[in-house]
């Protein structure tokens, strides 16, 4: 298989941590592609239109995207403990972890984004929007620590914990930590996974 | 249950669409709830931290989010014929074209949250992007129709279909439909659907 693929994108990132925690990532070719938001790479969009990564091109020359797609289609090729649970309420607070964790991303991403624009053409009513919002997510996942910390390892907590990381890796000035000790603490035992630091992110 | 809903947003109608399939309308109380790209609704955000729609408030008052989570919970509560196939290519065919017609919305939305800002704010690349990605996206939906057309009915469908009923309710003024005639008449037989119609948009 082969995985349009960035060292930055905290969603290619899903993709490359999930590849290690189940035995795969000898299965993946990564090739480095690059994308944003005002950019066309037009030959990722001959296999996905959106223009985005990850894009998983398997063997038969499909191509799958996005990462909650790959992810799930990942955990269906080993024999090991599945990070998706079968069914049930187990499957759904996976899930809901995982989409609050990869909104969380979303609107890192955005901010980020508006940040970076031209001096007199972003807009303040919109970072203020994405921090109150990233904010608000950060204290919500604080109060669910205890709640992910018991739950089986998952796609939700890597979606969750890759948050934290690319907090740490974009945001490096912001603490996001002292006012949320119980997520602070989770997150170090993630960041010292192996496929964690597998795949830290490189600076462009 | 409870649904934080809009009668504008696509991704909520992904779910109206879903509870009218499914049967399951009856069992949900839609609550108008106003979002924005750069507002924050503070009362939806104790329930969902990110302030999107669609938001379901279970009976247990837990918060699901987001469309796919709440559209695959959805079809665990009734017995008729699955939007999510339970396994194998077929499954992962369905949430590939479910990524498909949300990343379509996703660029509808984020295209048009650029077109309206202010004069002199706005990013001419940013359109021209958002533009390129989404025809090239219509397009490889137009080559897609055959097999699209060919497998049983499911959330791909949904997902897919209301991308083109959000062009015709926000981009009127585009032909989408003349170099795409196998997408434009199968969107023809998906907008005669009883749940498409029990959920066309409103303008404000």
């Amino acid at each position: 298989m082969k995985l349009h693929w960035s060292p930055r994108s905290p969603f290619v990132r899903k993709v490359t941590v999930t590849l290690h925690e189940t035995g795969l990532i000898d299965r993946v070719d990564c090739v480095d592609t690059h994308v944003g938001m005002k950019e066309t790479n037009r030959e990722l969009m001959r296999e996905n239109p959106l223009s985005k990564l990850p894009t998983l091109i398997l063997d038969d020359g499909n191509a799958l995207f996005d990462s909650p797609v790959i992810c799930e289609y990942l955990d269906t090729l080993h024999d090991g403990t599945k990070l998706f649970p079968a069914g049930g309420p187990e499957r759904f607070a996976a899930l809901r972890w995982q989409a609050l964790g990869d909104g969380l991303l979303d609107l890192l991403v955005l901010w980020r984004n508006e940040a970076i624009r031209p001096p007199g053409t972003f807009s303040p009513p919109h970072l203020a929007a994405f921090e109150a919002k990233v904010e608000a997510t950060l204290n919500r996942i604080e109060s669910e620590t205890s709640a992910l910390a018991g739950a089986p390892f998952g796609i939700g907590h890597i979606a969750i914990g890759i948050g934290g990381s690319y907090l740490d890796f974009r945001y490096a000035d912001r603490d996001w930590r002292t006012s949320r000790p119980a997520f602070a603490e989770w997150h170090a035992g993630f960041a010292a996974r192996p496929s964690v630091r597998a795949t830290e992110p490189v600076a462009d």
